[in-house]
């Protein structure tokens, strides 16, 4: 299954990391930019061939190393369907390269809708006699606010079509607390979704053990999430928060069970920003990105429990 | 401000109701898909544009009645870019016919990530020096899950430039009361989501007395619609869940305030697919369209209070 393929390949490279592709205008080396608008002008379309070519380079230099990418729909959605269209064709290029693709949609909604979500990112799609692709990804981060009918659709495609989904339990930013901290009896809220989350999830559990429905669990509170991860054995936690938002890799250890599995971390602007730092204007963006992620993998491998 | 435009249109049309465009290659008529398939095969493409050539004929029939649109953006989004891209066409002709867009995309993120989506669908982006739009709807639904920092960057791009959110506060799906109804010391999680909301949007309160915050409130839970509208009365609700989903205009009435405003009330199948039910094969999807929607504007009529 879905979630076992992404353990074999964290075991297989050593590395439980995903590199996460959030591209910004100013995230992209400069002379990138320019030679786009230079031939297409500052528009959405110069820019949307930008964020190819430098997600095209960022797999290039990754792929052998790091064993996903998690590119953010956010930031391409942001471009209208020119970075829709450039976010569909830089993760075709990343799945030819072998990397496993967590698209972060966090999408949620209820009944058909989910399903058209599920289809859309992780299933099939009837046109006539044809059943075609939109995306394709791997696997998807979901939000479940609206219970267990936003979740099924995606499981029945995760059953379906061999992919897995990651929904959001306690996220990494400030005001997670808000909601997701509120006492409910003797528990968390988030507590409660990662609950009904590996019930839901009980039913497509693969045989590393882990179910097709993940679990999004940020680095930034790490006693929370070494609770979840006592609580959700079978649950793959997917990590965001690490490096620039604050969390650190002593942190993250807290996620991985006693085999040094059951979870991935990611990091965005430290692997893809890391050319800022260097003096070389981004010329340097590749071989940049790569110390970076070599440096986290050896963070990481530092931290986790034996297998 | 954009809610008050919302609220002055609804008041001069006398019509408290937006027709959501939820396509599905099934609600769409035969002759429409089977002559873009003609042409360019059993493709996302075809099925794109068949979308769209749909969504121009509802809003042709609909416009000078109804006076907004909620497109499902999961539908479009199912067939890939291609259906974003009919989606962005199809709302820039329902904005030219001067209907109000409400963007059903549900997006939830943080802080850099929810200002892109918000950058995306309600402000504008900065490509060298040139600032551009993405999909430049008129308000969007949203998330909050991840608290108020994934709420606080589109209300940021809603006072710049004159748009709306409405954030899921109690959602017309039977399971939404596994999590949105739990218990949080005397209150329900989805008063307590109301009430952050409401407070996050009294920084923007236009001069129809009504925040650009607004919310997702069912109509399929009537007494705790009537207790929402009691407890927020500065918060305009979208309501979803009349006619297919079950919802009546006696359910709803709950939802207007004693000015007889404050609310619209969706409906989507019962509009769109109303042609599925003539036995003309779709050849009049757009009369059968216009008096679906005729009908619905008197039965919502029969229960408002009066201004």
């Amino acid at each position: 299954m879905s979630i076992d393929r992404l353990q074999e390949k964290i075991f297989a490279l050593g590395n439980p990391s995903v590199f996460g592709l959030d591209p910004l205008p100013e995230y992209i080396p400069p002379h990138i930019m320019a030679r786009h608008m230079a031939e297409k002008g500052e528009t959405l379309a110069a820019a949307a061939a930008a964020y190819e070519e430098f997600g095209r380079g960022l797999i290039d230099a990754l792929c052998d190393i790091v064993p996903a990418v998690k590119p953010q729909s956010a930031f391409f959605e942001m471009l209208g369907p020119e970075g829709v269209f450039a976010m569909q064709r830089t993760m075709a290029y990343a799945k030819e390269k072998g990397l496993y693709i967590i698209g972060d949609v966090k999408r949620g909604d209820i009944g058909s809708t989910a399903a058209a979500y599920s289809a859309a990112y992780l299933g099939r799609v009837q046109i006539g006699s044809a059943l075609l692709t939109g995306f394709d990804f791997d696997s998807v981060t979901i939000n479940a606010y609206l219970g267990s009918d936003g979740v099924r659709p995606f499981i029945e495609t995760c059953k379906k079509y061999d992919k897995a989904i990651f929904a959001l339990v306690k996220t990494s930013n400030p005001s997670s607390k808000e909601l997701q901290d509120l006492s409910v009896g003797s528990e968390k809220l988030y507590d409660i979704v990662g609950r009904l989350l590996m019930a839901l999830g009980e039913e497509a559990i693969g045989p590393s053990g882990y179910s097709c429905v993940g679990a999004v669990v940020g680095a930034t509170y790490p006693e929370e999430l070494r609770l979840l991860r006592e609580k959700l054995p079978r649950t793959f936690f997917l990590v965001p928060g690490y490096g620039a938002q604050g969390g650190a890799a002593g942190d993250v250890a807290a996620a991985f069970d006693d085999r040094g599995g059951g979870a991935i971390v990611n990091s965005s602007r430290g692997i893809i920003c890391a050319w800022q730092k260097t003096g070389h204007e981004g010329r340097d963006y590749m071989e940049a990105a790569r110390a970076a992620a070599l440096a986290m993998r050896e963070d990481l491998i530092s931290v986790l429990p034996r297998k």
